[in-house]
């Protein structure tokens, strides 16, 4: 089957310069420009684990992989002895799932892509996989295709749509087996990974694969280099599909296309590579759970500056949130992507399509972050300050330059400082801002 | 037995001046001054209705008594046909239930009386009532006493501990042999409610009885009065003891304790009794909903000026939230409590102990609130100024009169306007507050 | 058959004296011709204890009261810790039942009369009873009323209904409370058990109560005088009512209707007060046990012999079965039922409406019982003979005395024996019994 | 992998003269003798369709595949909408399934295998299957390994294990793929069926495939021959195995081991192949049915005629049972195995490793069926003969002839009859028998 798909695709492609199955050839491969104009993505953990919806979406194997005491102790409280993970999966009822309201709240957000788990380790998969037979979201819990009503919603809104996939299942019996063997097999690879993301990506043609779950095996074990190569030449999304880096031990933050190096990476300095910084609102998880607490949850503020660290370094910003099994967007979640959507209905000018500006920030009495479009600098204040007038040391000016606070017209009366940089502005009373965050359009300066 | 026991308590007390069965005397009772110094507490809504948590905790109500197609649909969607609402009491299970966190919670949210719904509509008693034998919170669902474990966590952070209870209960048989009766018969009352009132108050002493579902039948159907004496002569709790006025059809706004009224009551002016407001974070129901959104909860803004309404008009306010059946309260709702104990932090000296001013509000650009405690008079702004000056008009002022910021040492500079009232403060650069309200302190005005 | 039974009823009732509440009066009344002459019963033991189904219907009990170790372990394999009992009652489904199949089997079974377990000591009633609100097949579990259903089904095939009932429940709050009290109290009876128990003889007008769980108390404490002159008295089934003996501790065997004693109680010799004895095919448990073996389970054989023994003795013979919680009787019992039914077909003369000869038994080669009716006598034998002639001793012959095989047109050929008494009859080739049993009918003997 | 399996195997065995994937030569194996000496087997049906046990263990195909409203109608009436079959895994309990009492059971009935479906139509595995993730007893459900623990049980019997095996499952999303390819693909066969199967046999070394699910596709879809040719040539059982014919369309009662024909075949004279007659005590299924009735389940003459009859014909019997979802046999099944076991103790002379006889029955005034064991005839009388005589017409007695009846000592009077054949025996007193057959054996007739 594999052969005959393969050869089929070959037929009906005729790249011109084809990509090798080699990182050095795929290595190469320029960023298709969407996704670094984007800037704001929304990634949603979704699955089995939202269930138990608890610890962690990596629960089944911090209970069953590490005997975690905190787990075993759940479960032996609250279920009869031997239950076992897969019997969580007829209580994930989505009942109250409506794709079009999730993405309403993505397209309120100021997002412009969204990441969906179709997959995670637990193997799950959240459309009719024919490789996963009972054990993804049609035949079992949702009844429904979750990977395919999102996509179509958030299609709908102008939103790009990616996927999350998981090379691994820590429990698949296969993957166990080829692991036993020190991956010198490749029976789950074989019979149940590539025919599965071959499905996944003919189906959906997501426009970003955002690949985990690789670290225990090399990417030949994967056969990513093969995938990435059919990928980037013959598949049905081969101009636009941006990946990620996470294609193999020893991959990430070296090959494939943008790079997460690992979770919550923030780099000090600005990279030479593009990046993003995956970020969950839950700091304890990224699936949900039922017994979170407001401390856990990142405030807007945070959010915010976050974002605006990250922008400023050159890098995307997916933010991350975990629906419950119901089908909902806890209102808490919702109440902060709707923040983000109201701060960058303001100071978005700074941020999608920006490029780093020549320093990324200056910190004299508050932290500012710099951005740039064009002849425009932008310098985002991420503190109220405590006095009305600002001070930046870095950027020069001339007699055209005019510096504005977004969000209002007037022109602010500034003064060159320094010699040869620097200029203070006078603020205007600044208008409540939830985010805790302004932005000074500086035109004319360099 | 009923008799025994009013014997009993009868040879116990030997009050010189006892309250009789009437509500001429009933009503004469003072009310137990903690509560109006009280001013602000939280309100809890937490049963089996917290299991379908849809549409409301009227579900049962809108389900099975009103074959409402909402809930019809919802029900013919999500279980299998016949089910009945007691079935939905095993998974009341309360998994994550710590009284602790939860009285943390009403602490910081400057609360200072917490009410819980000892039994709603439904019937189900949060606690083991020996009179709702396997209806209760021990004999099916949490396994646990719920009013008791609440009750000793609250009381522990010196919070008044108040108890919601519903007189009728819809379903209850020999209710509705009663009702069918024209309310001439009683074996509602004599077998069921009024045993269990009994053992309620007796067993956990509350300070306060919400009373609530008494409006289909006349006081003399319930027997309030004659509860009401014991309550107010024998009870445990005879001297702490605060009720409202929902003890029989035509008794709101006119009978009992503190007034509700009805449910949002929202007087014009200045009541002459004490009353109380009881509002719902979430607009659409006092139970938990698992489909409730972010545009169906009160933002802080609007909570902080409805406390600040009700106050300056000599009310309470009960601000009610609705755990799960997980035993939880949800983040949006614990960042609401907690904004408004931030509010009350700077503010509460506004709010706590004070009493109506001569007027209670004006509205010359921005709206006014006042309250008074003493000499000093509080002027509550509920919205930012547009400009940095504020101008009252009815307080008068002296020389030695000075005006502060709540939550600013300095006085602030103020002149008076008209010949005979008025002033017009400078404000400082208003503080960050996420209620939006700030409070000027006058002392020394009349 | 019930034309009949009216009719013998007017005749018997000429209702001038009344009964008064003691056992002097009570005892005094005659027993109901109906009951003695149907000799035959079927008991069937239904409840939330079929969900279960383990140990038997004292699970509960067993569990909880008596903490066994094998109930305990049972529990804690197979269900979350905590789990109550009443949370069995949601998977009472009864889905299966169909009270006409049920009363076929039971008309099947030559039984006369069927006595169902409208309330066992869970407290559980098996009608809407509006004093075990929740608590009840409509409201919980089945949502269908089950002791109506079954009593139209049974009496649409002319067989008497009667109601199996508990006194005292083991976790009842009311009962315990009572309990502590050494019985001063009687909140339980007064609140649950008199209302009920009069609910369910107005609402179904059974013509047997089989009264149960009476040992701990007193009769004074149940009421039981004054409820049974009310029965007799003036209750719809004032005529027709048949009960048994356990109306307080000390009255079994001794005040009542007829006696039941303990159970399976098995009289020596012929008891001077009408009998019955209950007997369960599963005989380790009178409600299903999902785990039966065939060797826990009477064979036919057996249930013949206790049968003919019974009836022999002045007794009725009450077989139980425990239908499953889906609502069916088990193929196994099915089969002993209609094995009893083609066993009564043949030899049913023998004992319906039969009396007790002079003697009851001999035993020479084989165990022989007798019956009478009018001039006839009955020899059973229970087992099959060794030879093909049988010598019985006591009957006395004359010349015009006849013997047949029941079910055999033939008279056989006999002589006597002794000078006084006595006769040996030639057996024809025995038809095969699967009862094991077969039925000589002796005309003119005495 | 495949290939490595084939090729290590390939290695460890070196068979002198090997099969050939084709069928003459498969065909042309001969059958290892113990099977055709066994002649009684029971037949196990236990799985997921265990749960519902409704309709039969096609309840999932009635349902989903045929929309058959019983079936659609049972599922309307007592699940939520859009219950799934998958979901009913969760509730395979098995919590009283002990392997040690169904073995005991087996052995008593006096069979000589036991054959269990290890997967049936609906793919759910009753072994940890690494090819069937989740959708397997160990990973759902009972959570254990019923094919291993049973196999041991019985074993440790003496009793020989076999394992029904479905070749296609009505709704592998693979194999519904390669049957709209009109099975030119073979995906279903390689990713799933084929190392799941090769998996089975290794693991477990049954010795017994009871092939089934073949119909839909040819053999070569299968690759039947290949998978025989390595059972036969190098499997673990290589020497031991015996098959049926259920190997693709076409095959059956034309290829492979003994011939089952189409369920319940019986041929109408002898076969010149050896055969198995498989039938199931639940006349309308053979999986466990909740609801079944006493009139549906064969009772034991027609077992034991039915037993007989395929015997005397060269077949071997093979008798099914459906345990329920808890682990238990129904006491039911349980009362026929063991009647069925007295019966073989007595007449078990005249099954066990007979032959047909010259002829198979004749049917004078009641029907008899012969068998044959070196010298000896027997002659077994399925029905009680009216008179003490019995007439048997074919056998040629002699001088040295000598009739008995099993189970009886002494031999019988008889006489010749015609002058070439035939004899009257005198019987003696028939001993009950509940299978209502009883044998003559016949020393010394032709």
């Amino acid at each position: 089957m594999l052969a005959a798909l393969v050869l089929s695709i070959a037929l009906v492609s005729q790249a011109v310069a084809r990509y090798t199955p080699d990182w050095e050839s795929l290595d190469a491969r320029p960023l298709p420009s969407w996704y670094d104009e984007a800037k704001v993505g929304i990634f949603v953990h979704w699955g089995v684990f939202s269930v138990p919806a608890f610890d962690s979406e990596w629960f089944w194997w911090y209970w069953r992989g590490q005997h975690d005491p905190k787990c075993l102790d759940f479960m032996s409280k609250n279920y009869p002895p031997g239950f076992s993970y897969p019997e969580f999966a007829p209580q994930f009822h989505a009942e109250f799932f409506n794709p079009e309201d999730w993405a309403d709240i993505f397209k309120a957000s100021g997002a412009k892509y969204v990441v969906l788990t179709s997959k995670h380790h637990e193997g799950f998969t959240n459309w009719p996989s024919p490789y996963s037979w009972n054990w993804n979201s049609v035949d079992n819990g949702p009844h429904r295709d979750l990977v395919g009503d999102l996509g179509e919603a958030v299609r709908n809104r102008s939103l790009v749509y990616g996927l999350y996939h998981s090379l691994y299942e820590w429990f698949h019996p296969l993957y166990l087996s080829d692991k036993k063997n020190g991956f010198k097999t490749q029976q789950f690879v074989m019979h149940k990974l590539l025919p599965e993301l071959y499905n996944l990506v003919v189906r959906y043609k997501p426009e970003l694969i955002w690949s985990d779950g690789d670290w225990e095996a090399p990417d030949t074990y994967w056969n990513s280099t093969a995938f990435l190569a059919w990928l980037y030449n013959d598949s049905p999304v081969k101009d636009t599909i941006v990946t990620n880096d996470r294609w193999g031990a020893g991959c990430y933050c070296k090959h494939g296309g943008y790079y997460n190096c690992k979770d919550r990476y923030s780099p000090g300095e600005l990279p030479k590579h593009k990046w993003e910084k995956c970020q969950t609102l839950d700091k304890h998880s990224w699936g949900y759970r039922r017994d979170m607490k407001m401390s856990e949850i990142m405030d807007l503020p945070s959010v915010i500056e976050d974002l605006v660290y990250t922008v400023a370094l050159g890098g995307n910003y997916l933010l991350n949130v975990g629906p419950t099994a119901d089908g909902m967007i806890p209102a808490i979640f919702e109440e902060r992507l709707r923040g983000v959507g109201a701060w960058l209905e303001i100071n978005g000018e700074a941020i999608y399509a920006s490029k780093p500006w020549k320093i990324q920030n200056e910190n004299t009495t508050i932290p500012i972050w710099y951005t740039s479009k064009g002849a425009n600098v932008y310098a985002i204040i991420t503190a109220r300050p405590p006095k009305p007038t600002v001070q930046l040391l870095v950027p020069k000016t001339s007699a055209t330059t005019k510096v504005t606070l977004l969000g209002n017209p007037k022109p602010l009366p500034w003064s060159p400082v320094y010699p040869k940089a620097g200029l203070v502005v006078l603020l205007p009373d600044l208008p409540y801002s939830p985010g805790q965050a302004w932005t000074l359009k500086l035109e004319d300066v360099h």
